[in-house]
């Protein structure tokens, strides 16, 4: 027993090595620019071994942004405690969104550009997790105009355009802070905090703009 | 006199007769999937003019991509008419940009999805727009800001960081529009506006929301 747990550690550790190794690599030089051989080289390890883990570098690319994007969910799901009402609880979520982001420069690299630019398949797996932050953000809203009394109360239709906003603004804004290094997570969520609390806040209170007559 | 003119019409008009089909076929297969072929068959021409008037597939999708930034620059441009304040020069922008993006389908999935899956070089050229229509915004949030006479003014870096959430949320929300065809320019314009002028309103106003003592 104990000599097939020390062959298994091992393994897990050394898959994990080389997956850090390969979201630095990617995150840093995209993916067509990294090499297997500069992967095999920051994990420590011969390249024989990076392609008997993950076979090919489409895998080893796909496994990267799955697990980049199992942790970014986590790490949002995680920061919103469920205390406090809404703007305390979208507050959390975006200090956890930031906060990831500016931790993990090379993970959101991988997702938010390269896992585009490396060609439709990666596509199609971000925009997969994309479409699950959206849905929580979605529920997010949902809930928080529920607590409301938001009355009219908002149609579901339109909570999804504003989940679509939202996550379209933390993307955007984190790019940008990602160019950035003097901006922080914390400055980067208490602009996006300004730019859609009140907005969202007095949507849930039936407060909404209308255009003058005629624009 | 009348030939040369006769000899160059058709030349103008037979290269937007093929960056139109190119247009639609991009936009509807992506960058890899589309065929030269197809291209040339749904401009009515033969494929080695194609090639003729634009050198390479490479190419084509760059004039493309010039193509459809400048139109969707221009839209946006000349939608904000500059009149009324500042709340109905951003509902003017907004409904400019989500009524070109939802007459040009097409040329909007070519800017905001297949330039970046279809690699790195196109990624560039659409990032360059982005940043056009970044500083365009930036100008009419920091011209409404002046104007508001906020106090204390709204710091360059918060409405750069403002101009990056407007922009990002208009994207995502186009391309959630544009997966769903009863979803009009006028209501995602709306719903934008409400998710964001009340923020930057009570913002202008030197209201701003602040996280509780220890959030």
């Amino acid at each position: 027993m104990g000599e097939v747990r020390a062959k298994r550690m091992p393994r897990a550790v050394r898959e994990r090595q080389m997956l850090d190794a390969a979201v630095r690599v990617f995150g840093e030089r995209g993916y067509r620019a990294a090499s297997m051989d500069d992967i095999a080289e920051l994990a420590g390890v011969s390249k024989p071994l990076v392609y008997l883990y993950l076979n090919s570098k489409e895998e080893l690319f796909s496994a990267c942004i799955r697990r980049e994007s199992a942790a970014l969910v986590a790490a949002v799901r995680a920061g919103v405690s469920g205390a406090g009402g809404a703007d305390r609880q979208l507050w959390d979520g975006l200090r956890a969104f930031f906060t990831h982001t500016a931790h993990n420069p090379d993970g959101w690299a991988v997702l938010h550009s390269h896992a585009r630019t490396g060609g439709e398949p990666f596509a199609v797996e971000v925009t997969a997790m994309r479409e699950e932050i959206v849905a929580f953000v979605t529920g997010l809203i949902a809930a928080a105009a529920r607590e409301a009394h938001g009355d009219p109360a908002l149609p579901d239709r339109e909570v999804a355009g504003l989940a679509q906003a939202l996550v379209g603004a933390a993307e955007s804004l984190a790019g940008w802070a990602g160019t950035d290094p003097s901006v922080t997570a914390k400055e980067a969520a208490a602009t996006l905090m300004n730019f859609a609390w009140s907005g969202l806040g007095n949507l849930m209170e039936g407060r909404r703009w209308s255009p003058a007559p005629g624009a």
